[in-house]
């Protein structure tokens, strides 16, 4: 499915809240719900789900709410992730090995293949993931036409390793680095960083 | 300092960004940035970042910018980051350790004081953070009048560690289960799932 270049990144960024609710309410045995529903459960009003939906077309009708798994199958087209995307993780220390035996990307979209470092200690299996070495990096990239990879490098080595990612073809990065990277325009990064939200909710504290 | 109940959330949000931005400013040895810069780095208009400081009073002049280590110093205030807050980490598998041994919290306004977890068999140090059992959680809590807590557990005990977590007193809580939490309205929750921001970005790929 084509994007739709018309529609705010925001609405885009709310798609995946949405699926994950309806695949929470999916495994509590629920078949249909509403916008009230899924609003009250995600702190987002049912006029704003509404809104967001109707970008898309007609999910539900008036009165009948939505049928789960039929918006369900519709955003996860939507979002490109009813195929499998494999992806690759550099950096195997903590973080990266944690995210290497994570179980809960396979069911959602997305496969870790493999993982890289410099550090030749670390090659080797990790859990069900092989980490290989940094400098076969590019080349596993373009073999295996990978789209999409995790940074969990330090700071100091992430733009290098971004650097090398998009010149391999890399498209996606999710960064852990706590640093912004500089990309082309045709790449997108989504950044993950603790601290920024522990920040956020301490402004609030007493 | 006392929240500024006016300002909008999503300008909160945006702080820990340019804080963040300006330490890394000042690691490179500059004392001074304009708006103009600080956009560049983040992909943020330098209008929306004079807007976003001008709710907090005036930090730079028309012309010469800002002096970084002043703006620094006050965005640490705003977000009551210019002390250390003791946090814990609920859940020692993988994540939890990963989390436990971060050494980006400390000079960011954060310390791990104890992680906990159900399982004997993750009982002990892990790194320089002590692993305690899951029923020495809530007196903890009290003793060391802990406000913040990582939840780092499967998603069917999420739910049940939160409501624990905030009968004891915690008031912010950042939860990378994947799942939305229900908490009273004086409690702050943060959500981390990587697959919500893969999702966000596969919708752009061809």
């Amino acid at each position: 499915m084509a994007s739709h270049p018309s529609i705010p990144d925001i609405v885009i960024g709310r798609l995946p809240i949405y699926l994950r609710a309806l695949n929470q309410l999916m495994q509590q045995g629920k078949t249909i719900t509403s916008s009230h529903e899924l609003g009250q459960r995600l702190g987002i009003s049912s006029a704003q789900i509404r809104k967001d939906l109707s970008h898309f077309g007609e999910f539900g009708k008036q009165g009948t709410g939505y049928q789960i798994s039929h918006l369900q199958a519709q955003l996860k087209q939507i979002l490109q992730v009813d195929r499998e995307w494999q992806m690759i993780i550099v950096g195997a220390g903590d973080l990266g090995r944690a995210l290497a035996h994570y179980r809960g990307f396979v069911s959602r979209g997305f496969r870790v293949v493999a993982a890289f470092d410099i550090d030749p200690a670390r090659l080797g299996k990790s859990g069900d993931v092989e980490v290989l070495h940094t400098s076969q990096m590019q080349d596993f990239i373009k073999q295996h036409n990978i789209k999409i990879a995790m940074i969990a490098v330090p700071a100091e080595n992430a733009q290098e390793v971004c650097d090398q990612l998009v010149a391999a073809g890399v498209r996606a990065i999710l960064n852990y680095a706590p640093i912004t990277l500089s990309v082309p325009n045709n790449v997108h990064v989504q950044y993950i960083d603790p601290v920024m939200h522990l920040q956020r909710m301490t402004y609030y504290l007493e």
